[in-house]
């Protein structure tokens, strides 16, 4: 079995340095798990292959070729037969034993394995030892770091799931089935952890997404590819308008550029060689070779190139809300959170060295503005990272140190100057200059990189970007690539999950839900409906043949900010009831005065 | 040369059967002076192969294969030299000579030119007398149709273009060099054409979007995909969140789904086989085969799918504006009226076949309100056609004569009882249904179908669209696929040309320029655009060096609606002095007052 790795983009974006020892010790306990795991899998169906069983991040997965052993694919119900094997065999697992063998050695023992054969091959041309691990009566090819006594140890385990995975994570080899499992010292942290789990499925914003109807997915449509209802829909649009409307007040030029372009272009801007594993295949229309545009850059690029630009018009801020195409390994695609095609908020802002300190001072207050209007507070929901270039790396650093140096001097300046709440990553800068992160908090407490602010000084030299400064001659700018809320679908899973659906009143999809108490007050429940429609309130009647408390219960179910009772009373007083979801009731009031509230609300965004 | 044809396009879209005769007389003078092209131009480079010249609307082409002849690419500077020849000839064409020959005759005069040899075996394979037609000394593999004294009834010829065409259309076959031309039986007839295309130039939408800066074309992007500027985009945003707002106000669902589907999607809705060569080629992606969707409707489907529906829920409008990707070849590429990637203001309307009658009113009457917002007049800038199925078309037409009996009535009745302008047009509906065209006139006065309302019986079978009827029974809706204003591209180019780029104040990209009279104003126009600018104006400030009479007439050639000018006087009594483009003094006005005149102006859409 190979070394035990964490998820490296897991662990990158984590927590960072905390409890390493602990950690070290649960990976050791968990890799020993997977061992067991693969000794309980051979037991039971002797001619499985096992491949690779790494611990990761919370758990472990062990990958398994079933095909000649099972006559029918692996499935849940099953988890529960290979967690009580198991248990029956963790009692003679007192130690790990290592024996070092000769490559002829490893395969004999591993004959007929072909997988394990090609990691023999791989060990052997890198001229390192080739180890054995064995415990109870199972021996398993392995690099170390077990538990020193998983008996003792592992105080309780549980297999989580099943998933397909392709040998070595490429679709070219066979799809092997990976089950997923943890362990822990206690059976206490375990539940504690299963619980966890829990509460976070129901704060997961598919759950919650697939509940309030806001958008679903289809076989036939494909995978990664969400389909947003009108629901879904009123949302990302009242992000977008939302953010297209307030950048262009702070003086941004919204563009339209096409979601594709030729293979030349992204040759011409360096990504191809970097992209291409992550870019969808090139198509070939008449003599063009055209792609999926994998980012915006070099579209607005040609814009900035399309006329002569001087001094006097930099800072130049091009942006759009850009449709981009992500070739995501359907292993790695969730919800709205990773998907194949987003809408990101994006930016190039092409201004002299000079302007740069500025310019990233604004971009940090349009960023914590519409944080602030998403309900996101700056230092506990968010913070900002500082991903500086590693000088050791020869593909992924430009090299020019100097440039390197000012660059990463102009944002820690910024950072200081913003007081913006922000630490520093080495080596973590993308190939053409450092960057500042937006790292999030998501609702579990676990920080994600939600979108950048990026310096850079190698692509305007490669697109040969040009100005004609105030003394004729023709100088380079520098470009400062940003997003302001970071890719529209993302940023919805955040908000979803943060709000457990019930959006603020100026996200929801409805916004109040009129609820007659009889059939008879239906007709004025009409003429108020229509009423707040033409102000613009985004309202709904509900007409079903439903006790007032059934009606009630639904609209809180799906989270409509208010709702309105009209029964006698009201109609004959040409008035309304008013209620919250959080069940306040807000007494009744003319029409008028519940518009004037509703839409102060909506205006500050609150 | 193959017989005369007008490009079906035009004749299918064009004004209908007028002149019949004369336009035939027409295509047979235009066809003689093809003939009259390839004899020049076999006469100055005596090995090139003529290949096919027919007439087509307002003139004629050829297409030669130049390739062993000419030792550059022909330029425009040539077609001089080769009119002057074709007029040194045309006075020994007195008249055609027609004989029949033997296949092996006809291959021994055509032995050098595969093209013609091609013609030869596909007349042949027909079993088609195969005749040559002589004049003067040129005598061409031809099916007839020609003036019966070219010498005399020819009357003036022109040369107009030079493109680059297929063989035979298909981008797998040679590229040959085309040669457009076009002549009259009086030189004062082809002088008003040549004026009357001098003049449509003027209006080409992609001459003033050049001028007025609304979107560029990029080679390293690719052809048929427009990059639109921040004033572009402001025009295509305006159209699009007014017809957004305006059906949602109408009880549409607006949706987002993603640009793309697997194949499978296409083969269930069977587009696939119909649509194949006008769609982008397939991508793999992991396990599954990806192409970019050249309409909405399936993905509609799906989200139709996605629950269970009820007859309570019908008609059920989802609506999208829709981004679609049609392989347009690359000569039939044209600004932004034949793009490859282009936004369409899509709906399908699910609804019982006995609601169809008042959907497709309600749809027609969306169609009349967004058409007069912008500028359209019905009857006048557009009217209707109704496109019936052609009965005896196997592939395009679906067999159930009593549907499409049934479905053209009642479009028919909606129609008329509309008074809707409309005519009927046999044979030219899609295989899924009649459908209704709205025939849009261009600058020109050419009519074009700008989008359609589609009746579907089809679809909804093939998709095993379901609903609940009262009776608790599983029924099959029926679907009318309909847009309210067409491609956002499309309705651009149109209103770019009708207007001439002075569009209305609320499709304008500037409402309003700001003119300090000299360097101490400056700072009272600032104050002025930041209080526009808060009340939602687009305006900007021209603070250059300039004449006030500079700045004016600039403004006016940016045909931005209102100039506000600024000097001593309006300072100094905190009032504006405002001009209109069209160059109309409105005197001295307190900001209030102008700001009440253009919000109503942009409120009503004026």
């Amino acid at each position: 079995m190979e070394p035990p790795t964490l998820a490296p983009k897991s662990s990158k974006t984590g927590g960072g340095a905390f409890f390493m020892d602990k950690q070290q010790y649960l990976n050791n306990l968990r890799h020993s798990c997977a061992h067991l795991l693969a000794a309980a899998v051979t037991e039971l169906w002797p001619d499985t292959k096992p491949t690779i069983g790494p611990a990761i991040e919370n758990g472990f997965y062990y990958d398994f070729d079933f095909s000649q052993s099972l006559k029918r694919a692996l499935s849940e119900e099953d988890l529960p037969i290979i967690e009580e094997k198991m248990r029956q065999l963790l009692p003679s697992w007192d130690h790990f034993e290592k024996r070092e063998v000769s490559p002829e050695e490893a395969k004999e023992i591993f004959k007929d394995n072909p997988y394990k054969l090609e990691l023999i091959d791989e060990i052997v041309a890198k001229n390192e030892p080739i180890t054995l691990y064995k415990a109870g009566n199972f021996e398993d090819l392995c690099r170390g770091g077990h538990a020193e006594s998983p008996v003792t140890e592992i105080g309780a385990l549980k297999l989580l799931s099943i998933a397909g995975a392709y040998w070595r994570g490429s679709e070219k080899n066979k799809m092997l089935t990976r089950i997923y499992g943890t362990c822990f010292p206690t059976q206490q942290e375990l539940d504690n952890y299963l619980n966890q789990l829990e509460e976070a499925k129901k704060k997961d914003h598919r759950k919650i997404g697939q509940d309030l109807g806001l958008f679903v997915f289809s076989d036939l449509v494909g995978k990664g590819l969400p389909l947003f209802t009108a629901k879904g829909a009123t949302v990302r649009r009242e992000l977008e308008r939302f953010a297209v409307d307030e950048e262009i007040k702070r003086g941004y030029q919204h563009v339209i550029t096409p979601p594709l372009a030729k293979v030349d272009l992204y040759k011409v801007s360096g990504h191809y060689p970097y992209y291409k594993g992550t870019m969808y295949p090139p198509m070939k229309i008449d003599e063009e070779e055209l792609i999926l545009r994998p980012m915006t850059c070099p579209h607005h690029f040609m814009l900035y190139k399309s006329q002569m630009r001087s001094y006097k018009d930099l800072p130049l801020k091009i942006a759009e809300v850009a449709q981009q195409f992500r070739y995501e390994k359907s292993g790695e695609l969730s919800g709205l959170t990773r998907v194949r095609v987003f809408a990101l908020t994006d930016s190039h802002i092409f201004c002299i060295p000079n302007q740069a300190k500025q310019v990233i001072l604004e971009v940090l207050d349009l960023i914590d503005f519409a944080n602030s209007k998403l309900g996101f507070v700056k230092g506990q929901d968010y913070r900002y990272r500082l991903s500086l270039g590693d000088r050791k790396e020869e593909k992924k650093y430009y090299k020019d140190d100097a440039a390197w140096d000012k660059a990463e001097n102009i944002l820690r300046e910024v950072l200081t100057e913003a007081k913006a709440p922000f630490y520093e990553a080495p080596n973590e800068a993308a190939f053409y200059g450092p960057k500042i992160d937006v790292q999030i908090k998501n609702v579990s407490g676990k920080e994600e990189t939600a979108f950048t602010v990026q310096y850079d000084f190698v692509l305007p030299q490669r697109f040969h970007l040009k100005y004609i400064d105030e003394d004729g001659k023709e100088k380079q700018p520098i470009v400062i690539h940003r997003s302001s809320i970071g890719a529209i679908e993302r940023t919805m899973a955040f908000l979803i999950e943060k709000y457990g659906g019930a959006f603020p009143v100026w996200l929801s999809p409805v916004q109040v839900q009129i609820i007659p108490i009889a059939d008879r007050h239906q007709d004025y429940g009409q003429k108020v409906l229509e009423q707040l429609k033409s102000a613009n309130i985004k309202a709904e009647i509900d007409k079903r043949q439903e006790s007032m408390q059934a009606k009630i219960r639904d609209a809180q179910n799906q989270k409509i900010p208010y709702m309105i009772i009209v029964g006698d009373r009201e109609q004959n007083e040409n008035k309304i009831a008013v209620r919250t979801r959080a069940g306040q009731d807000l007494g009744v009031s003319s029409i008028e005065d519940f518009l004037t509230r509703i839409n102060s609300e909506i205006e500050s965004k609150a």
